[in-house]
């Protein structure tokens, strides 16, 4: 059965995972879209970097969390995609042995004005990994299709 | 020659491009990260999708162009990794055979208070195709290593 704008409630707390992140997929994502050293090689982000470890690129990071949402709401979910994103953090890096889940928090909803057969939906996205380090925590406001318009 | 903090000033504008989009990546892409219908199925996206046209995944976007910027800029300079983004907005969708190139303006510069040996920048990201619309702008704050610590 889709979800449609109207099952939707402020307040609601999803949670959607796991995703077990290997050294190999950190790899291959950051040499073809973020090749920086402390992301593509391993034995030397783990001697020289700040971070202590091999590094997953933060959009990685992005990319896992939306792959965590898709499969356990939009498939069923009359998402339209996201208009954009508020306050953007990685307080922690993604590093190979991760096991990530996301928790969506519904923070804000209203009908568009400009088009009554959709809605705007902001929420709150926290990515963390099996000891509830935080990895990633971010605000989409996503167009969502309204089931009735009006 | 590696690009430190204080080789960089608030005001300049840098320019990064270009990256051609096809049907294929899209699709690859999004089946592994962002599996929904309007990024994964040419066909049905244009002819039922608001976007029109296949649409690549956001983070798709976000991913090329920062391709784009380690290939022009972190591939010299001393880069230790983004604390997060503000205000990142897609107005528009990245569509097959669009050919996206990026403009970095920095916006502000400031030494880390906690690190004399690391600087923090704020910058400006702009996404455009061959048409110059605009398909991503964000504000990305990034570390930088000092050249000299104070």
């Amino acid at each position: 059965m889709t979800v449609y704008f109207e099952d939707l409630d402020e307040g609601d707390v999803l949670e959607f995972g796991t995703y077990d992140v290997t050294e190999d997929e950190i790899v291959e994502f950051a040499e073809r879209y973020d090749p920086q050293w402390f992301h593509t090689q391993p034995e030397r982000a783990r001697e020289e970097s700040h971070f202590d470890d091999l590094a997953a690129s933060g959009w990685h990071t992005c990319a896992i969390a939306m792959r965590l949402v898709v499969d356990g709401h939009y498939v069923d979910a009359a998402g339209l995609g996201a208009l954009g994103i508020e306050q953007l953090r990685w307080p922690n890096p993604t590093v190979p042995g991760d096991s990530l889940s996301v928790t969506v928090e519904i923070l804000e909803m209203r009908r568009s004005e400009s088009d009554p057969t959709r809605g705007l939906v902001t929420l709150n996205h926290t990515v963390t990994n099996q000891a509830s380090e935080v990895k990633l925590e971010m605000r989409p406001t996503v167009m969502y299709a309204c089931r009735n318009s009006g």
